[in-house]
């Protein structure tokens, strides 16, 4: 029901067909997926992908918010206002900020040089938004979705991304067509082991290469494990027996990030 | 009620008291924390802390469960097997392994040397324990946990943090407290700040030295901006604000390692 411009009934389709985009098989079928939050629909806004932006009249009461649902009208964006009660089925965060919008899932042409992330079957929603994060920071050109990874689409991650989703081209891929893909664009392939590998800060790196991290519980897999051309150990000092994967992610492309950002790497320590 | 050995009422006083522990208030009277899950129990019972293992029967379903409760027997710990019911009482996780133990909370003998890391009102359980794992991982010396930081000994900050703990000197302190120490002791404040600052890479870290990692959304606070002797970035090669906490300490701490493991940096790359 839609009083006015007002949505004030759950029932309302645009929001049960919103709502429906909680479920991955929604999200891959229709393409589209969901954003909540100020900063992060404000990122979106950025590109041309926003579909509809919903929002409850409490965003109106910042200048910040009404610059946004202004932004959205002026690129044509439709907005519907809802209650409270309508827009808390579209939120998942306790303390809404009160807008959300459904946009359609980029789509990038496939990058085979620079630094690209490999995201081996990474299980946990917000260490895969914490990879997100990390690769921009790093510089990294691409990140590839391996088979058995939380979807990149799935809210949690999206809030750990902090908006990294829309500055990182991605792409799925079986195991299988990763390793060829490799291969056929001569890429290094770079895995962290702790098996016998020498420290990460001994290696010297190529400029174009795929980096692993694999799963939080059993590491890199065994097939990456037997094509890498490059194996490295994050040294651990204390009895720990592993990093956090983003930890690992970002302590690895930082040394990267340093090695190819000198061009003399020893003068810069 | 404990009918033979098996606890099977909630209301029990073990039990009542073990769940009160879920209380910062409560661990900071008794000086008392718990545990769950039959790794980190494991570690536990590595130290003369533990005062009372629970568990359900499923744990002795496993050889590992089965040495767990020996080992704890040996030592003297008492242990009380309790119903599913009773023990989910005092349990967080949906899959609980079948064991919690109350321990004491340790106390160390304050340090000041070596890499020490300062926790400045880092909020977020999941990343105060990523810290604590990332900390011993690079091999720093001890954490200092400055006030408005989450509890060290947050349930949640416990599983992430998969047992360092343990391995963790730990203090609390104010920030007045730790600007002081860092005087008194002639140690580098080092801080990571976006404003006007070198390149985390392009530094020379002294060995003795108190490392920042500031709150989530408000970074380092003005008063260690203020007293830090040095300031460096971590470059952010793309659109992303900032980096993760526990990334940013990882990326930062395993730098000063590198330096400090290597007595002529530049031979090493």
């Amino acid at each position: 029901m839609e009083q006015g411009n007002i949505i004030t009934s759950k029932r309302n389709e645009r929001i049960r067909a919103a709502k429906r985009l909680q479920q991955k098989k929604a999200r891959d079928q229709q393409g589209l997926f969901y954003l909540e939050g100020v900063r992060i629909v404000e990122e979106a806004l950025n590109t041309p992908l926003v579909e509809t932006v919903f929002f409850a009249e409490r965003l109106l009461g910042t200048a910040r918010g009404q610059a946004l649902i202004a932004l959205a009208r002026q690129q044509g964006v439709p907005t519907f206002q809802c209650t409270d009660d309508v827009l808390s089925e579209l939120t998942d965060t306790v303390q809404s900020q009160g807008v959300v919008a459904v946009v359609k899932k980029p789509s990038w042409p496939r990058i085979f040089s620079g630094v690209m992330l490999v995201a081996d079957a990474v299980q946990d929603p917000g260490n895969m938004g914490t990879l997100l994060r990390t690769a921009v920071g790093a510089g990294c050109t691409g990140l590839y979705v391996v088979e058995g990874s939380v979807d990149l689409y799935n809210p949690k991650v999206l809030r750990s991304s902090m908006g990294a989703i829309f500055h990182l081209p991605h792409w799925l891929a079986t195991r299988k067509e990763m390793i060829e893909l490799v291969q056929a664009n001569n890429l290094a392939l770079v895995i962290a082991d702790l098996a016998d590998s020498e420290s990460f800060w001994a290696v010297r790196y190529p400029q174009d290469m795929a980096v692993v991290i694999g799963n939080e519980a059993r590491g890199v897999h065994p097939e990456f494990r037997k094509h890498a051309t490059v194996r490295v150990k994050i040294p651990l000092e204390g009895a720990v027996e592993s990093l956090n994967a983003p930890v690992a992610a970002g302590v690895l492309l930082y040394e990267i990030l340093r090695q190819h950002r000198c061009a003399n790497p020893s003068s810069v320590l």
